[in-house]
């Protein structure tokens, strides 16, 4: 399913509480963990393996961020199918865990709230609760957030 | 000044209610919010200037993630200098408008609590409200984060 402006994702209308969707899976290997620590985390707990044995986290770990980006992609790719494409405001972001190189992330959302615009009758807020989980299906990541979501015939990737 | 386990960075003892730090500086260009899309956010407006244009954006704009991302670079290497390393437990985040391409990046952060953890003597939470500003003083990511901070004698970074 497209997310591109004007294809065929989920308008407001088509959200409703409760509904769920599924992301595919990433396995995360340590090489690109250390990647994205070199250029946006440079910590030693996300750069070398031996160093990161001596922290409180007992080994190499992905930096949080790193799981959120992961997490985008994934959405982006199948995991979240909106109409001219996700568009975050904001949310509530928490690191239950952290994700280690070998696990396999998955994500699972659920829609919380849908909100009309009272001001912009083409549009609207969706907030969706969006799980990251590893292949023991322990959740590394929890994202609460608000989503900009065009009404119908009125995509939120078109011009305002 | 160090953030490295065991380096010279703050304690949980050190810091203080309405306490304030500033990071450097970072200059977005397009490129580098393309590279990242690619990566992490693969939408039209993060991705070419012409197909942004005829967006809500009216033009190319970073994902929010690469703004949380580059937040990150500009504490880490000299915003927040907490010892043991900056370890976000999660937070609040919100990006009131997008960053573009030529936009100079800084971070502001106060310290809104100091929290001594009951349970473990040796450590405790600091939470920091961390402004991204662009070159015009406009707010582009709000983050109130949560951070594990060691008390004095006993760095974060060092095992449990």
């Amino acid at each position: 399913m497209s997310n591109a402006p004007g294809g065929d994702g989920l308008c407001l209308d088509d959200f409703h509480v409760g509904q769920r969707f599924v992301s595919g899976t990433h396995r995360i290997d340590a090489e690109e963990i250390k990647v994205f620590a070199r250029a946006f985390d440079p910590q030693p707990f996300h750069l070398d393996e031996e160093t990161a044995e001596r922290t409180l986290f007992g080994g190499l770990v992905a930096s949080g961020w790193y799981t959120a980006a992961i997490t985008m992609r994934l959405q982006v790719d199948q995991g979240l199918p909106i109409a001219g494409g996700i568009i975050g405001i904001g949310g509530e972001l928490s690191w239950p865990k952290p994700t280690r190189p070998g696990d396999i992330l998955r994500v699972v959302s659920e829609v919380k709230e849908v909100i009309p615009s009272r001001s912009r009758p083409d549009r609207g807020v969706v907030r969706v609760r969006s799980e990251t989980r590893n292949q023991h299906d322990e959740v590394v990541q929890i994202l609460d957030a608000k989503l900009l979501v065009p009404r119908r015939g009125a995509p939120a990737g078109s011009p305002p």
